[in-house]
This record gives structure tokens, sequence and C-alpha cells, in this order.
């Protein structure tokens, strides 16, 4: 499908961080905006790199996403699967991967118009799910997740060639300022920051936990900070927030009782799918990142209430 | 001074966390207010056990204190010193004890009337510090410190019998939401719940790095959570908060390259001085809790710029 041989967002290769410019547009259609995009709405995602809807979904359809998310963490399968994801140091579970292949409700939120469409739309064509996942940040004893790009992940780790992906998370509990929520640098989409260091082969259970390749440094953080500030995503359950593939965010601990829970969606534009030359190492397992099935979704309006 | 010998708030006796009514008030003079008090502000402050004042030092007091604080924080007699301690796992210093006694700008500052006054005036009769230190949460790497009620440590660790104490923090950066600011359940000073577990010996160095004693249940912090909400201190550098010694208060981690720095006080009424038959343990360190000087503060109004 891609011609392309040419890594264009070098990273982990030297030994010290470099800025480049993004080389792709934020939004990739020129078409006028769809339902409930406005205008404004597509411009701000495009300067800030990340947009907030309240009560993308009712009350009702948050509702059957939790009972559902409450019956897989106590689903023994689930726990035992190599698709699920622990706290550090805990048998907690804080992440299952693929729900959009496994999982019959989570596939019909994926192919939804009111996310997927949106991402048909600003990636300007056809999409499919580069990777899905439930989170379940407890209350408590939540963990703060380090300052990354998804995008350097995607590209070093998965093959992901060009910045046309974007993220989606369903907020399925109130995300306050006290309980560990999204943090962004809005415009940080706009710098491609190489991280420095080898990938190591098969770190990616670890890294899933706590980050510790990949991860961008001191003295970028503080530029970008300093020339952006740091935007926190709040906002009751049913909130959808779409964040470009190359924004810096992270999250700090959550001591509250408060736990954060999200669906998590990353749709890729199916002319942008993996290539193997660009791999700093053996790629990861198929269900962090697709590999073989790049069918455009069946996008439809679904109804979950 | 003191014929007590009843400990009126129990704690780390027995295996059940056990919820009492605050015995003391919470605003201890029944004079007007001095200013810059009001009385809606003291009302205020009786029913949420904390207030924050913004601006109570200016741009460049903040900015002699800082100064003072970096000196300090390179001095390698500092760095060595017991009163110092480090971030879990690291050697950067995260706070030094006794600063009213050993460095002279800082013990300047514990008696300056616009803090020293109104903890007199709250506490209705002569003070002392029971306490004091400089915090530095530093930035990408500060922890989360959970949630605890300062009176209960000071009353099983230090002695402390009844509450009629309070903290005063001098913000020296600017907190806002994103790097790990001051979080306290407005309310919760009402009611002591008690901790469980006894008190191991000597554990106040890694108590102060990480909480493993004198911690709440999660039930209680479900409960007051529900019944209080959270409450999150931000403001510019130079804002004083002060907080009840009862009050439920806790921090998330800081992963944002903004450090957060403040100076830090504990007034104590010098009618409720520290009585060995309350120690759950052997006594804390002369730096940690004072047990020897109870002579009150010389108040008078300073200045820094």
């Amino acid at each position: 499908m891609h011609a392309e041989t040419i890594d264009l967002y070098p990273t982990r290769h030297t030994g010290k961080p470099e800025w480049q410019d993004r080389m792709d547009p934020v939004i990739h259609s020129s078409d006028p905006p769809i339902p409930p995009l406005s205008p404004e709405m597509v411009e701000d995602f495009g300067e800030k790199g990340y947009m907030v809807l309240p009560e993308l979904y009712n009350t009702a359809e948050v509702a059957v996403f939790r009972a559902e998310i409450d019956r897989i963490r106590t689903d023994p399968s689930v726990r035992s699967s190599e698709k699920t994801i622990c706290e550090p140091g805990s048998e907690s579970v804080r992440s299952v991967f693929a729900i959009h292949r496994d999982n019959t409700l989570f596939s019909r939120v994926a192919r939804d118009k009111r996310i997927a469409g949106i991402a048909r739309y600003l990636l300007g064509g056809d999409v499919y799910i580069h990777q899905s996942r439930l989170n379940f940040k407890p209350g408590f004893t939540g963990k703060e997740f380090y300052w990354h790009s998804d995008f350097e992940t995607w590209h070093a780790e998965d093959g992901m060639p060009r910045m046309r992906a974007l993220s989606c998370s369903i907020l399925l509990t109130r995300n306050d300022v006290s309980n560990g929520p999204l943090m962004l640098i809005p415009g940080s989409h706009r710098h491609f920051i190489s991280c420095v260091g080898k990938t190591p082969e098969n770190h990616y259970r670890e890294s899933l936990k706590k980050q510790e390749y990949g991860v961008p440094d001191h003295k970028s953080l503080v530029d970008l900070s300093d020339r952006y500030g740091i935007d926190t995503v709040t906002g009751p359950p049913g909130t959808a927030v779409f964040f470009d593939c190359n924004i810096m965010h992270g999250s700090n601990s959550n001591i509250t009782p408060l736990p954060r829970v999200n669906l998590f969606y990353v749709f890729n534009q199916t002319g942008n799918i993996v290539e193997d030359f660009l791999l700093t190492r053996h790629p990861r397992p198929d269900f962090i990142a697709e590999r073989t099935n790049f069918a455009p979704l069946d996008i439809q309006r679904e109804q979950f209430d």
C-alpha cells in the first residue's frame, strides 16, 4: 500500500534529543465539519491538538459501559489473559487491551459514528483501530503516567509512518482536578521530539505500567510547558476527549477515593498502516498494535441505552 | 502546666478505625477578628477547617525566601544533616526541618504577625512552633503524600493533647491543579478518626517520605469525600494557607516540570504542650516536634523585601 522507505521522524537513534517540526497536517480533511463539530471546534483542535466533548454519551449508556467493565474486570479468563495489565506491585486490573475485537459491546462503540465519524473526518479518510483498551485507574493507589507522545511510541515500536492517527478517550467516571486527570500540553503536537536510547526487546509489559523508554527529556518538557502551559481535562461521565497522536500528555497519581475509568480507542487512517522498516525492535504483540487487519471501520450511529 | 491524664483522642490502640466527634473548638478566640481576617473568613475557617490568603507575602519577599532556600538546599552541612529528608530513592532534598531555630530569616518569618498573629487569634492565646520545615517537591518526580490528619500523628507520636494547633504553609511557587497541590477534605476536621495498628519505633524517617502508619482506612476516606468533597488549594507565590491540625489532607504526585516549594510552620497554643503519657512510642526527635522550649513567640510585624 505504501512505497515510502524514508523515516520522516527518526527517534531512539542518537544520544541527544532533537526537535523537528511536524511534517503532517493535524486536520487532514478540507470538507466542512460534520456535526457536532463546528468550524471553530476544528480550528481549535488544530491549534491545541485536543478537544473535549462533554456528554457525548448519556448517563444510561455510561451505566451500560460501566456494568460491562465491572463484568470484564472480575472475569477470571480476562484476569489471566496476556491482554490484561495489572497495577505495578498489585493484582488490580489496570488495562484490558483489544476490547474492539474481543468484546461485542466495545466493538460497537469503536464503530459508533459519534467517535469514529469524528476520527474519519479529522483524519480525512477511512479509519481502523490501531489499539483499544479499557483503563481502570483505581482510587487511593492510582499511579502517575509520565509524559509521552503516543506517536513517538507507535512510530518506534509499531512502525506507524505518519502523524495521521488520534486517540479518543470516553470518560466513564467523573474526572476532576484531584483524581489524576489527563494533562496535555496544547500545541506540543506541532513538534516531534526524538527520544534517546535504544528500545529494548519485549519491554512493552513494563512500559505499559511504567515508562522508561520513549521518555522525553526534562529540558524539552520545560521548554514545552514554558511555551504552551499545561491543560487538564475534567468532565462528567460520558465526556469524550479526542487528542492528536503527537500531543505530549501524562497524568499524576490518584490518592482520592474516586477511580478513573475510561474507554480508549486509537483510530489510524487506512493509508497510514504500520511498516516494518520503521521498527526499532521486534513488533509489539498484535493486541497492542494492529498488524494484520486494516479493514476500514463500518461506521454507523449506534445507541447503547 | 497540665493536670490532664485522660487521652481524649485514642488512636492506634484497636484493630478497627473509630470515628468520634471533635471535642475542641476550631476557633478558640471569641474576640473580634484581627485584620486581614473578617468575621466571615473566621466563620469559614471554622466550617471548612482551612483558609487561603493570596499574596500575603509580596513578590520581592518571595524572591528573598527562594534565594535562601536555594542556598540551604545546596549547603553541604544541610544536606548531611539529620534534619534533612530526601525524596524516596533519590538524593534530592525534600524537607529541611527546624528552620525556625536554625535559620535567621525563617525564624523571623515564624514570628511575623502576618502568620503568627493569625495563629494566635485562631488558637486563642500565645503560640509556639511545634514543627517547622521547608518543603521542596521537585518537578517530574515529586511523589504523592497520602491522606492524613496531622493531629492524629502529633497526638500519637508527639503527645499533643488537644486540637489547638494549626499549620501555615507559605507557597513559594505557583501551585496549580497540575503540580500536585494540597488537597483538603473541608469539614473533616470535625471528626477524629482513629488509625489502626501499633506505631513502630523510629519509623519517622520513613513516614516522612511515605506514610504507612497513622494512615486512615479506605472506608472512612470514602465516607468523608462523599460527605464533604475534596478541595484543591491553588494560588500564586506568596499565598498563605492556614489549616486546622485535624483536617484530612494529602497531595498527588507531580510529573510537571513545575516544582512546589513552600515554608511550613505548625503553631501550637502554649496551653497545649506535648505530654509524655499520650505517646504510643518513644518521642520523635526534637527537630520534628518541639519538646523543651514552649516559650511564646514574640510576635511582631516583619518585612522581608
